[in-house]
């Protein structure tokens, strides 16, 4: 992708987000899928913004997919995941499928602007498929299933009823018994629908099975809790600069001065001032180190099957720290900013605390503090983090 | 109060707070009055707790009070609130009355079990009242009247129509032209009632008007802003408390180990009981800070008139420390808490988010700068904090 | 002992603090024994303030002792440590000797003011005792000997030559081959002569030896954990105080206000206002929590060998809990006050580093960290410490 | 600079680096002026780094300076201090000076690798000029000269004795009259000669004279904050780095687990791991803001007399921003060290306290608060620092 082009996605993420902001506070509390604004996304061609030229993408990189996910959750943190996880479901078969299965769910995706569901999670064994003349039927069901609602694909995974294998595989999300129930009612990232999704007798047909189940067989299949871990950073990120810039208008024009300072305007308060002098440079530093590490994020996947272990130990330290430097920066932001509002911005019509609810709800995906050992580890002994689920 | 008795209306006050409990978390969500609640108040007799024996009351201490206050807030913090709130409206005419307005209002107040609410800030002059024949007839409206949904008597203010001077009244909520709308819906303290309440030509009758007006004749009569922030830190201090409570029966029941940690069970993870002694050592400091303060408020308030300006100016600056040491606490703990139970306890159905909202929106009740800039100056330069509206 | 006792007693810690304060950054800066200051100390009687009544003592209670302990650190932190152990090392024989010994060294001590030295740890191994036909015959060396030099009585430790046995006991300073180096050079506290103690065939009496060893058989006898790290709380809270105290005589008499500010004098800046606020607040938090523990800790003591393990339990969580919140807030103070005096501050010949040097160095005594995961175990399990040389 | 030179630079300044920490703590004691490692620095070349090519300089980009810079501060952060400062003196005729005066000071530096000194403040006006037939006769004496004992040229700076007016030369350190006195004995930064010159009657020759003074005609010329502000920032970088260098070393050689842990290396302990994962994302977040920040200033730097006010102000918060985390960061790294050391890590032997004492002193060379206030205006108003002094 060149560079005017990116540039292009950034505003069309920009707009997109802009959209969003107008009825954010509202959707918020109602939960639930925001049909409309994933049409949007869908409309906007950026559900392909990562898939290859040669498959009828827009052949961006990881960092383009990232930069947008900042922009979404300025004002949309859950618009953000569902946008973020689609792209972690759709690189399944590159990481851990044939050719042909890369092939064909980036085309038929870049095709149809396809928006992809997350129904696979391979701590949880509840699903159990049991193989059949043609392909595998599954039962069971998942909870956390974010992006299911309104999903075009669904990624799922299951244990083997005979092996206990772990396998992971991608049907259609209307696929017959497939159902998608929009059961998620947490105190952060509501429109996210990371409810559960039952299967009844689902039929995934051979094409649709990845051959190298995750946690696999080389290197660069092992990239899931990076690319993971990004995503969640960049959605940190957007949302302390959402929260920051909605701080700012609010204080430019509707916060008042204390009554004793003797100002005119709340923004000569100077320890107004220097708060927001604080957060900005606090912000700065962790996007900073979001931006280190989502470059490397780019080089260790432009690698693909050539990535060593070496590398992908540098990356999954810098990714777990920009991580939790930016979930920790988000939290404080987040938290603070009423300090320089008042008490009229506690309002439910401007719904400010959903910042801190969401960055708060998405920061617990993985404790920081097993990811700060990883990194401390590193740094003291030299040891990379063992490849699993979240490292 | 003799002790026992003091023991006896904690325990009552803790039993009202598992009630509240069992269904805090909806109540929360549905904002409005918890009118139920309010009766069991009401029939606790905890709502005569400070009137002096001689008017029918319990002859309690203001430290009895905040005890109470910081009970309701283990389970409700909006409950606590408009408790402690009662009180702030009830001993208006004992600061500003005579001494008849101070016996007719203790009296019926304790004889009826009366609620009182708020409709009275001297910062918004939005309240006009006229001179009549007989007493005064007010007009206009005032925001953030805590406790006027279903209260009994409301204390209200207004300036002259000709001269502008403040005044302060009680009158029955009751009162023909008092509109009590509901309308407060904000981020916490969301059955507070903390919206508006129009006078369309209410009437205040002589006996209901305050002799002498707040930040009045004596120094006993400046005392509202230090039992205001009083009652504040109780309600941070209950707000932590009741986290760290749901946190532990969580952490115990629910919580699981990380996976990698090898530990059967969360409660043996090493960074969570440094996390838990962390929380416990603050929470207990500010809480000694918080009782340390209550004592001074209760001898300041034994003194009454004979209380003196340097009296008053290190009793300001204790319950300013103590208050805004208890919000810090308290914001820390009710968005830590999360660290340890996981992602699950973000759920809905459990609310826990509902401590932090409630936190941070009152702490914003007035801001923390300005009162650690007036323990800073009497620190620093020995000059009490000038006698206002919030300090 | 009476209040007005107990006055007295802290009038003349404050003016012997005050001598202190003349030279203590010089002395600082020396390292070795402050013999001049030692003997201030002896001559003030403050050496047997807890020594009973009945033995010739002043009959004070810990927190008298905690008292005097915090007005030294104030000035100086070596002195208030070495006098605080004093009483560590003077109550062996009241923990775990005979009631003879008890009333010996009782006597002894306040009939002649002797300053006690440490030269006992039961962590290091390294002093062997022979028994012999008159008592025990030591050899070995120890570190961390805290005010062994200079001192009139010291208290030691040995392992049995044969069975490996702990033994305590109490030798006169100066007894036959006992070599006291003054080799303690460390960044902080240096005026403590926690250096070397070698032992070469030196002699101990039998009376000298304690009948039952540390870690012993009543509940009682395991306080030393708990008087330890009160004492080194009550240094950490002298020591915030002592570091702002000379902040803000400072900010007074030389600090400038920022040429930019348009302020006359530097105490008018709001930032500072603020910051001395937060850090009085944080100072009174942590001071009440060490006054609420020192309570404790009296009435403990006062139960002698009634008391119980279930007491022990929680005094050993409050003393836990309050010496490291002590700790973390004399961390904070003594390191930001530079912010509010400004470059100049850094002069060598103010000596204000060594605030920050003493409590750094003492806080390293047992990590914070195994303290707060005994008191978040507690607060979650209802496990009590399990009595050892430092819990 | 070709890439390749870079790297020599940086392994001739980590060479240079790992000379000076074998005696750094001792010298750290001493004091005065590291004269044999000023040598070194000379002799290595480093000192014309950012000398264009075309005079004899290796042509280097500040970036390369404040890298080299940040090696030196990882052991020795005094001299880091002169090395850096060495450059801000230099370039004052390129910003001040006659293209002239420019070439002569870069020419005359890089063929003998002279070493600036300065003694130039604007804030004191202690240095009065008369003007002579042939030339400025100065009188007056300067305090915090940096890197002035052992110095080639010294920067001066004085007010005209008619007029007022302020005026900046360079003069040979060794000039008749010029008395450097090394007096500077501060608790930090104590190698960095920072103490007082004495001029009695020192002639300044006109060609030693800078045309515009100071907070000049272009906006280039105002650039002196942000060079000095980026020195610091890079000083407390490299001050953190070789804290934590010196942490994990002996983390890994010395340390033990606590006892009661049951761990065998302290390398194990989990809090200790966890902790230096936090401070390791502390340290990078911080490092990548500074990087920005330098890359801006290669930039700026680059347009001379091109630089615009706009960018000049982006540049300027930039800086300051990068600057305050750095100095926050430094200052907790440096502080917290310990806890994975422990006790015996604050031997003097070591001098592990002087990494928190030369950041503690050097961050209040101008006060973060007052930076963070012109970052946040920026922010929220969109206004860019006044240029001055300090920012």
């Amino acid at each position: 992708m060149t560079t005017s082009t990116a540039l292009d996605y950034l505003t069309a993420a920009r707009e997109l987000a802009d959209r969003f902001r107008e009825d954010a506070a509202e959707r918020d509390k109602e939960g639930g899928t925001p049909k409309l604004q994933r049409d949007w996304i869908r409309e906007s061609g950026l559900l392909k913004l990562l898939i290859p030229g040669e498959y009828g993408g827009y052949g961006g990189q990881w960092s383009d997919v990232l930069g947008v996910v900042r922009e979404f959750a300025r004002t949309d943190a859950a618009l953000a995941h569902v946008y973020g996880y689609h792209f972690l479901c759709l690189i399944a078969p590159h990481l851990a499928g044939t050719e042909e299965q890369k092939r064909y769910f980036y085309e038929v995706t870049a095709a149809n602007d396809y928006f992809w569901g997350n129904s696979s999670n391979p701590l949880q064994k509840t699903i159990i498929g049991e193989k059949s003349e043609d392909g595998v039927i599954v039962n069971g069901s998942k909870g956390f299933s974010s992006g299911s609602p309104d999903s075009d694909l669904l990624a799922i995974s299951w244990n083997d009823s005979v092996t206990g294998d772990y396998y992971e595989g991608i049907i259609p999300s209307g696929r017959e018994g497939v159902e998608i129930i929009d059961d998620w009612d947490n105190m952060g990232q509501r429109q996210t629908g990371s409810g559960t999704v039952k299967f009844h007798n689902v039929r995934v047909k051979p094409h649709e099975i990845l051959e190298t189940p995750y946690a696999g067989q080389t290197v660069f299949s092992t990239l899931v809790p990076q690319l993971s871990q990004s995503i969640l950073a960049s959605i940190f990120i957007g949302s302390a600069a959402g929260a920051l810039e909605e701080a700012k208008a609010y204080t430019l024009e509707h916060a008042r001065p204390w009554y004793t300072s003797g100002l005119e305007r709340a923004s000569e308060e100077p320890s107004t001032l220097s708060r927001y002098g604080e957060w900005w440079a606090d912000y700065q530093a962790a996007l900073g180190l979001v931006e280190k590490s989502d470059r490397l994020l780019d080089a260790a996947w432009a690698k693909e099957e050539a990535l060593g272990e070496v590398e992908r130990g540098e990356l999954a330290v810098l990714v777990a720290a920009a991580n939790v430097q930016a979930g920790k920066m988000a939290l404080e932001v987040t938290s603070r900013i009423f300090e320089v509002m008042g008490a009229r911005a506690t309002a439910s019509k401007f719904g400010f605390d959903r910042f801190w609810r969401n960055v708060r709800t998405h920061t617990l995906h993985n404790p920081a503090e097993f990811k700060l050992r990883n990194v401390g580890n590193w740094y003291l002994t030299g040891t990379a983090p063992v490849p699993g689920f979240y490292s």
